[in-house]
């Protein structure tokens, strides 16, 4: 028989927000009403207000009997609906966010983010044991940056991905249309699944390593970032075509793993996590920009046109997300308020791939993709990074076809473009 | 009687691509295939690479018997085609263009493009009349500044106005999640529109000049900009909100009219039109975050969180373009081969407003948009920009509820959103 306790819910988010966020907090809602709300178990269904900061201060949205129409239109809304925070719980915020569910009767806790998300749950759920209180503890994930460990992929990496495949074709188009150096700076602090997305912009060739569609240059996290290396890379491109086109990680690192970027960004910022700002600047890019400039312009004669755009928060929450990762962030949530139901005691929601997947223009088309998700202990995804596996990597600058295999059925379809 | 002349027909693109340009040049295509290539008087509709320049070399692709699936799958490509370009003609080479013509048998020169196209249309027009010529010049309009005068807006500007709309509509979501300062540079040298659509963002505030909703401070090239009053803008939203969301247009300039930004980009790169680079850096956004971390840090207090981002050349040629905008950059090239067809020796294209257009959303709807083309002279055109009129502009940092009427028809419908 089932074990469950009797008391209110609250769900959170935290962290960077995302496209399809919102799906699994209505997610978790919708199935918490349909299950135990339904049962007499849960009474209330409470939402956090940035995070684990509106549980301590009783900062409540109430989904108890929101109109299933208005949650419909919020799972729609990007970005994170109840707030977010970039707090890190302490010894002390825990013994405060267990007073607050002790003060407000909640029994069960859900929190959507990533890695710092699933640690901040961990935590709680440890504090409650110590404290010998029945608090059930899950973690839903979320993460542009596609970094947990023990997911296929994450919620909200197939809308970013999305977007840096669109705007990588589109801004490809304008390369060949107005040639020069293109560096376009995709998010992505350690790990390069989100850059790596970039080469899903390649419509017309998919060779591996030379691909003439952009980008045909492609610099991932995982590996050291050599200055000299990425001027010869580029200037072989550029001899050849007269232009080239590039995406890069805001994250790349030199050999000692120093970020570039975190260096160049004047008063930069550190969260609670001791994250440095990489984001929100355009720093980057145009160092980069400078650095080709200087190195590639011909003794007496003339600069090459090389210009930097630097992908900003529209990429973690553009509004036409991607539909297989808008339904996926749903089914999280649903899977979260499901490992309740069925009487566990804490989790974090883990997205299994069952079928590949293929598609008519990778020439393999037949077999179609499907998920479905298990649970994983908290402390297996707390606080910890997954990088790109060696298989999606090519060489020090582009991606495998096993990359673009694993990423295409995650992005929805594509625009199809002709050239003369 | 119609008075007509026998050869080929060139098209050519210039300037900086638009997602819609694309169909601008297949509407002039197919429209010449089934009017005058059918009467006999079109005998190759010809499209030259590079504009003029490849007009000059010969290099053309020949669209006369191209399939119009291909030609339907180019309109829907974005960024220009044919391949673009920034020069700008001088006496010498019209005499070249005009030899290339005669080579060429090329009677129909049709160019695609801004107000600086346009010139090169009037001038190669002139120097045919001059030689005694029979060569007959169309210019059609492009340009997502929205800066051509006789017209009531121009192709291109409601896609790029779409994507800065559901931009900053994502993004005040992100703001709203992670509260701080967030700057949005938007493209527009001369001309505010493009960073005035930001305000199509707000979903749930019109309020004229204080709109809760995002961006509550749009800044365009029209308007002086002055650092200090800027400042004291942002704090005033800041200390009552904990946040404040701000479009600038890359083309802010001083009293005295030097663009901000234009000082702020090491090796800024001039082309032959006397343009100074302003977009493909982060630099006026990274200036002015620099500056409001400074300016509103407490005395020994801690620095606001100050984020900007650039929106780059994504965003004239995001792939999903406003429906309106695709289908008037169409007609616009239809319309433009009519005026060859009817016999015209030359003329631009401007796009009229018939009926003005209404929305659910702004409480006044019923009338549907409609608009319709008429023909103007080149010089009406040539080298001219017009700017943003003072009926849409309020104050120094907003615009008008006439602005939003005027831009909303333009850019397609945007998404619904939900706010806790």
């Amino acid at each position: 028989m089932t074990d469950l306790a009797k008391g209110a819910a609250a769900v959170g988010q935290s962290g960077g927000p995302t496209a399809v966020i919102n799906q699994s907090l209505v997610g978790v809602v919708e199935a918490l009403r349909l299950g135990l709300h339904a049962s007499g178990h849960v009474t209330r269904v409470l939402g956090m207000r940035h995070g684990v900061r509106g549980l301590i201060r009783g900062d409540f949205v109430d989904f108890t009997d929101m109109h299933q129409d208005r949650l419909d239109l919020l799972a729609r809304t990007p970005s994170a609906a109840l707030g977010s925070t970039r707090d890190k719980p302490d010894a002390a915020s825990c013994d405060r966010a267990l007073e607050a569910c002790k003060a407000a009767g909640v029994r069960y806790f859900f929190y959507i983010g990533g890695n710092d998300s699933a640690d901040t749950c961990r935590l709680v759920r440890e504090r409650a044991v110590e404290m010998n209180y029945d608090l059930r503890c899950f973690h839903v994930p979320k993460t542009i940056d596609n970094d947990l460990p023990e997911n296929d992929h994450c919620p909200g990496f197939g809308s970013a991905a999305r977007y840096v495949a669109m705007a990588c074709m589109a801004d490809f188009m304008d390369n060949v249309s107005l040639p020069g150096i293109k560096i376009n700076v995709v998010m992505g602090r350690h790990a390069g699944f989100l850059t790596a997305a970039s080469a899903l912009a390649r419509r017309h060739d998919l060779a591996e390593g030379e691909s003439t569609d952009g980008p045909q240059l492609v610099y991932v996290p995982e590996i050291p970032f050599d200055m000299d290396r990425f001027v010869a890379d580029v200037e072989s491109w550029y001899a050849r075509k007269g232009r080239c086109h590039i995406a890069v990680s805001e994250g790349i690192a030199d050999a000692k793993g120093t970020p570039i970027g975190a260096t160049l960004i004047r008063g930069a910022q550190v969260d609670a996590h001791g994250n440095v700002q990489l984001s929100g600047s355009g720093a980057l890019g145009d160092a980069l920009a400078d650095f080709l400039k200087e190195k590639l312009t011909p003794a007496g004669g003339k600069a090459p046109r090389v210009r930097a755009d630097t992908f900003g928060y529209v990429q973690r929450c553009w509004p036409d997300p991607s539909p297989v990762d808008a339904a996926e962030a749903r089914r999280a949530g649903h899977f979260a308020a499901m490992l309740a139901t069925r009487g566990e005691h804490d989790g974090s929601v883990a997205l299994v791939r069952q079928a590949s997947g293929s598609s008519v223009w990778l020439g393999n088309a037949g077999q179609p993709y499907l998920s479905t998700f298990r649970r994983v202990p908290l402390a297996a995804v707390a606080g910890k990074t997954r990088h790109m596996p060696a298989a999606f990597l090519h060489g020090h600058n582009n991606v495998t076809r096993a990359f673009i295999e694993y990423a295409l059925p995650l992005v929805g379809p594509l625009p199809g473009f002709e050239r003369l």
